[in-house]
């Protein structure tokens, strides 16, 4: 059988641990390209780059088989552009990640990591993010690999649905399990870190907290607490089809 | 009655005239603060600014009675900061844009003004996002302001089905009303333009075209090729419902 065109990428940039731990997994299941940005875009949601002009570097980083690239630009540019200009096709498979930091819940919508995965789906290539609830730099990643690998061969031997990309994420130590999941009702609360520059001018730090809004026993945060890796099969067809009823009735 | 307190933000920049439109319309329904990105953050999707600090300056545009703020960061940013920070509380509505070009179909995911609106939505928040079908700087808005009017009035009036937020297109010139979608099914087609600079470094600018991929008659595209402003409710659980079953049946 012929090995799978598999493209990789992350939102941590192409030397972090993760996405190193994930090359190495996909060496072991197909060919691998890699097209992943050159520097950090954590929080980057599913930014394209618009107004400035992207480079791409021909890199290699360790002894594997893959073929690399570093890009200049966020999670969705690296996709748009291995697609279009590097690998000339669509690939068989699309993974990315592996984050270090959860991308449950509603961090979804922040995710680059995520935004890469629903780039891919968008163009029709079946997709996965993985993220591992640890945000260290060290995180220890050797336990993802079963998780990895068995998701990733499930959604080669039967794909997804249409419309449908897979939200992966991934306990910080031993894991029981994988469940199916939705996506937990929840937001982060902002807590501004207000400080003043050496020049006199205020600036903030973004931090804050997660809450868990959701009673539900079937959602990620719930299995991820319990020591199961959570799978959520993620959509971009926003529109709320339960609104468009109530909205229609409005005389507009 | 009390007036509604109104943020208005956009992805432009606080000085473009999509925003100074919006802004115009706000003042005469009620209280507004404007709190809006320093520069165009066009494409920036959901992206919060996690590396980098933010500054905030209290400006002066025009001799409207509301108060503005101008941000180093992305409208998400805005929105986070305005409730956290400069308002201090929940605002009554947010409102973004005007967009100078559109935000239909699978545009909705890429969108700075639509981020603004989801992230307001998240922290419950009623919310809706403007874009018009004309990407210049210098575009009439002017006949924009029957359908903003009518759609803010009714979202004060009746409120918003919970985490459910609006995204009005409004075509170019004259509209013949407006019409409640679902979002389209489509996706931008990439054509990057390589270049070489005068280092002699290849370079890339991301161009494209919109490709409707949806035969049905109800989604926003029609409307807005029918010459009827469109109003699509956007959500941000993002689970696939309908694929949980599917995922359910494999053995992982």
């Amino acid at each position: 059988m012929k090995k799978p065109l598999i493209l990789v990428t992350n939102d941590d940039g192409i030397t972090a641990p993760g996405i190193r731990k994930l090359i190495s997994i996909m060496n072991t299941i197909g060919d691998v390209v890699v097209v992943a940005p050159n520097s950090p875009q954590s929080g980057m949601g599913h930014a394209i780059t618009l107004n400035a002009v992207l480079f791409k570097e021909k890199v290699t980083i360790d002894n594997g088989p893959q073929k690399e690239y570093s890009i200049s630009g966020t999670p969705a540019d690296c996709v748009k552009l291995a697609v279009n200009e590097i690998i000339g096709r669509k690939p068989d498979l699309c993974v990315s990640g592996i984050n270090h930091g959860t991308n449950s819940s509603i961090s979804v919508i922040y995710s680059g990591t995520m935004s890469a995965a629903v780039e891919a789906g968008i163009e029709g290539i079946p997709a996965i993010g993985f993220s591992l609830l640890d945000t260290s730099w060290d995180a220890d990643f050797s336990h993802t690999e079963t998780i990895v690998r068995k998701v990733t061969e499930h959604v080669l031997q039967n794909g997804l649905p249409k419309g449908v990309v897979l939200n992966v994420n991934i306990p910080k130590n031993e894991v029981k399990g994988i469940k199916i999941c939705r996506q937990s009702k929840g937001q982060w609360v902002e807590e501004y870190d207000k400080r003043t520059s050496p020049h006199g001018k205020d600036y903030y730090w973004l931090t804050g907290h997660f809450v868990n809004e959701d009673e539900g026993d079937d959602t990620d945060e719930i299995a991820l607490n319990e020591g199961y890796a959570s799978v959520v099969p993620v959509q971009f067809d926003l529109t709320a089809y339960k609104a468009l009823d109530v909205l229609k009735k409005w005389e507009l």
